[in-house]
């Protein structure tokens, strides 16, 4: 029996932050094993509800398969059923998807996470098909994935209601910023109540979750899970003054440590740079990106400082006695 | 002395519900002078805080000059000061932009409100530069109007920080519904307090004015303006249960009235065609647009008469005495 | 009797290089009235077959009304039936672009050239039946003017076959610069022979009349009327190896005029920068860009003085005795 | 030693046509192998000068690795050194791309291709960085590969100039259908003679030979390698007569093969459909497309009966005795 540490709970109960952890990396073929193990402690110590292994933060499609097939059996062995385990098996090769999806369910992950094939853009009813087929011939919950900035498909929101038919088919997540979307979908699946709403930019998640999403997807829970997990609660007991001011914390985390630099890439490359400086992991980045040089790492550096006052001054509890800040 | 109905408020207080009217038509270039008049009225007795004038909704770019400056003129006549009046001078001629904002001026509007010239896309740079020349040769207050799915430019943040240095510029209102783009809006300007920030989208004008924003900039205000108001005072209360009531009839307006049809024009059609239900206006939609056929107009009237059973049922107050529904 | 200079050829009979002439400017509102009588003559002694008003290198959206119509105007009356004239009627008003659709009726130009509104971006259908009736309303030939980097939309080949059925459409200027799109047009209009297709990037004009096009509507010829002239009957006589030196002069020209600066508008400066330093008019740029400063009139300068020996080892005829070069 | 297949000549006097050959299925894990020697077979009768294995035609990006693997296998000893070979290495993983160029160079492939990594989106700084690691780490030629629709990157000419200082890098494989890039790359690159210039849309490939390209990677080559084979020719000999005779079949091919159905995935579709009428290979196409239904593929064959028609009347030889149609 393969489904060794298999939750006891439904992925169905999920809400929360889910952290969409990077994958540690020495070199482009090298797992930071250390620095993985480190990584998932730190957020599990945080109160985080659920890990997403292979999302976009984690640079799954700069990954050799080789590589994410490590990083699910090693995360999966180490959280052991604490938290849950989502995995993201998109890829433009329906059958790697499959086969990856297997591999997850072996290792005891508790759903499956696909944005729409990245390379070919589908339309609508091409991507309705695509995901029944899917939905179908995996196990595990699947979660849809909403990300059109990179996939250049957005799952429309009567795509998703189509989908959704499927059992399987356990939520969204929605990385697109466009809390318009993010409505859309949520009225179109008003008669499915156990269907599942994540939020991606933890910019608006406290929003989202005011008004009923189940929890957010936050990059930045990496580096400050505590802070992600406390904003939650209080947008779930709509204390909406102590939301603000760990929104403020927040926005503080985006302005500073995501902007740095010229390019796209500065998301990825400020989140690693700063769980380097905070001592978790290596900050290498791979292809087509690279690590930030020695002048951002010092911007980095401050910024963290000024958060860490911050959250300090804002009542945010934190656990980071065990990293080396 | 020309500004004959200056409010006698400063535009730095505008906050609440501003509708963005529509211009109601007979044909492409006569206006519905009586449909205005009760659109005016309609709107004014809901309660609201300001009307914007030749906006995206009030279809400022299909009309011709002559019409323009016919509603800036009847409108302001007839609003005399009883709400504030925004009036868009968005424009791809800088002339035709200062021109309209003089004639703004002297009719006694109380702002004006630009979105980037929409023709040729400029580089941020070169949007500051006119930004700040705009600014400083027209005597109104200025509202960035941030719009790139019809601009194809997006403000960033940091060219609105920019901008706003110059005194005249006195808010934005973004219509990109990326709440994303706003949140970083709203950090960059952290240290001027006086800018206001007003959301286009009435799918999300709750949210962001439970975190801050000054108000909404909502269409579906021209139909039912006492809702939005009402939504806009339960957030700034931060009574979340009353709030998720009244977004719960907005999300039913936004998927039945503004989806009806194959185009991206659906929204302004059926805005139109549910203010000709309502007996306020005519449903004409200028070039390159048309009118909803038959079909699609009953389609309209049976969400209506939902909608209008769900607002009874939701206890939103109407003042709807004078129309005929 | 008001259409004095009516060409005594029908506008079907065009072919040739056509100029789609700057706008030549003192300030935002002020026409350099000699600059644009020196280019007017610049270009017809050049040889080119036609000018085009008001294109977008002729800066029509950035001009206030009054300014296009005084274009118009003196154009028309100084061109006085030499060569074609057509009008660019471009507008998101359907009414301004018929007032002025008028007016260059009654100034005597040959045709009108209209691409889709562009504030909102109309569906295919909504766009077929905007310019079936804008066809149907103007008295001149209408061209369609395919230019989607700043519209938004394509005119798709199957829209601009059921265009063509109007009587009135004389034929498409495609500014798009995808060949495949430019095939894809021609090879739907096969069953309309006099349809005329012209090619907007002049980089490319050379390969589109080797294959059948009927000319370009190049910028460049604004500078350099002769070359393009030389160009086009050189592809029009099958002389390949002509069409390649001359083409190296095109190319020359593309690279270093029009790429000086950083942003995308720097094609218009480069150009209007080159023709005041060949002393035919002032450069000045309309909102929202400006003019180049003097470091990057240097580089233009420079780049003329190796274009001008080029054009002289192409043994490019050319006419240059009365400007100051 | 494994380079048993090894081109006695070097990749750069490659020119002609080069076959982006599909890649045949029975379903999605299993490839139709008979289909694949048949395919092979037919194009190199047909007298092409490249095989391009794993393209965007190739179906790269569905296919699992093991399939991947295979078709460069199998394709590499069928053909022998008889033609080129250049094998598809886009990844959006670099190890993948350097573990498959490997293998490629073992099997005995010519060339490999790779377009920029599609899922996060590089600047053209990280591009160059990125193609300068990856042209040091392999050992065969390495060709750019254009492609913004599925990648969102363009790399821009001055990247492919700075890239192409690197001596591995022999040419560039451009499928944008905007020549006037085209253009802009050859003008960059005119002091590098050898740079190769590969067209990748047939219906521009004549034009695109004329003016100087080295070839086209033309998908109707798998059905027709013939008639590409001899427009090919006719422009090498600047015989403009017959390359506008044959230019019309490709066009013929191009309306009536690749845009039946509705979606951006027609070529694809088209393309296999007509390979399985012809009698080469299965139609299977991979997700996340599905083949054609019943309706569809009659429309294929009545277009493939007035294409060979029109093949016949133009004279264009082709070699199909060994094929059942």
């Amino acid at each position: 029996m393969n489904n060794q540490y298999m939750s006891p709970n439904s992925i169905a109960s999920l809400k929360g932050i889910v952290v969409p952890t990077v994958t540690p990396l020495i070199n482009t073929d090298t797992l930071d094993v250390n620095g993985l193990h480190l990584l998932v402690e730190h957020v599990i110590n945080g109160g985080i509800s659920g890990i997403f292994l292979l999302g976009t933060t984690g640079e799954f499609a700069s990954l050799s398969y080789n590589l994410r097939y490590e990083v699910v059996e090693r995360a999966c062995k180490q959280i052991a059923g604490r938290v849950r385990v989502m995995v993201g098996i998109t890829d433009t090769s329906f059958s790697e998807s499959i086969r990856l999806a297997n591999y997850a369910a072996d290792m005891g992950a508790d759903a499956l996470v696909a944005a729409p094939p990245y390379y070919y853009a589908a339309s609508q009813q091409e991507l309705a098909e695509y995901y029944e087929k899917l939905a179908s011939q995996v196990t595990l919950p699947l979660f849809l994935y909403n990300m059109p900035v990179h996939t250049k498909v957005v799952i429309e929101a009567a795509t998703v209601k189509r989908i959704a038919d499927n059992r399987n088919v356990a939520g969204l997540k929605d990385s697109s910023g466009n809390l318009v979307y993010f409505r859309s979908v949520q009225q179109a699946m008003l008669d499915r109540s156990g269907f599942l709403m994540f939020m991606g930019p933890e910019e608006i998640t406290a929003e989202a979750v005011l008004m009923g999403a189940s929890g957010g997807v936050n990059g930045g829970a990496n580096m400050f899970p505590d802070l992600y997990v406390q904003m939650y609660h209080a947008a779930v007991a709509g204390d909406l003054a102590r939301v603000k001011v760990l929104q403020q914390c927040i926005m503080l985390i985006s302005s500073k440590i995501y902007s740095v630099g010229r390019f796209g890439s500065s998301y990825l490359k400020g989140l690693k740079t700063a769980l380097s400086v905070l001592g978790i992991c290596d900050d290498f980045v791979a292809e087509p990106f690279n690590r930030f040089h020695q002048e951002e790492r010092e911007k980095i550096a401050r910024a963290l400082a000024d958060i860490q006052a911050l959250l300090h001054q804002s009542n945010v509890t934190t656990h980071h006695n065990n990293i080396a800040t």
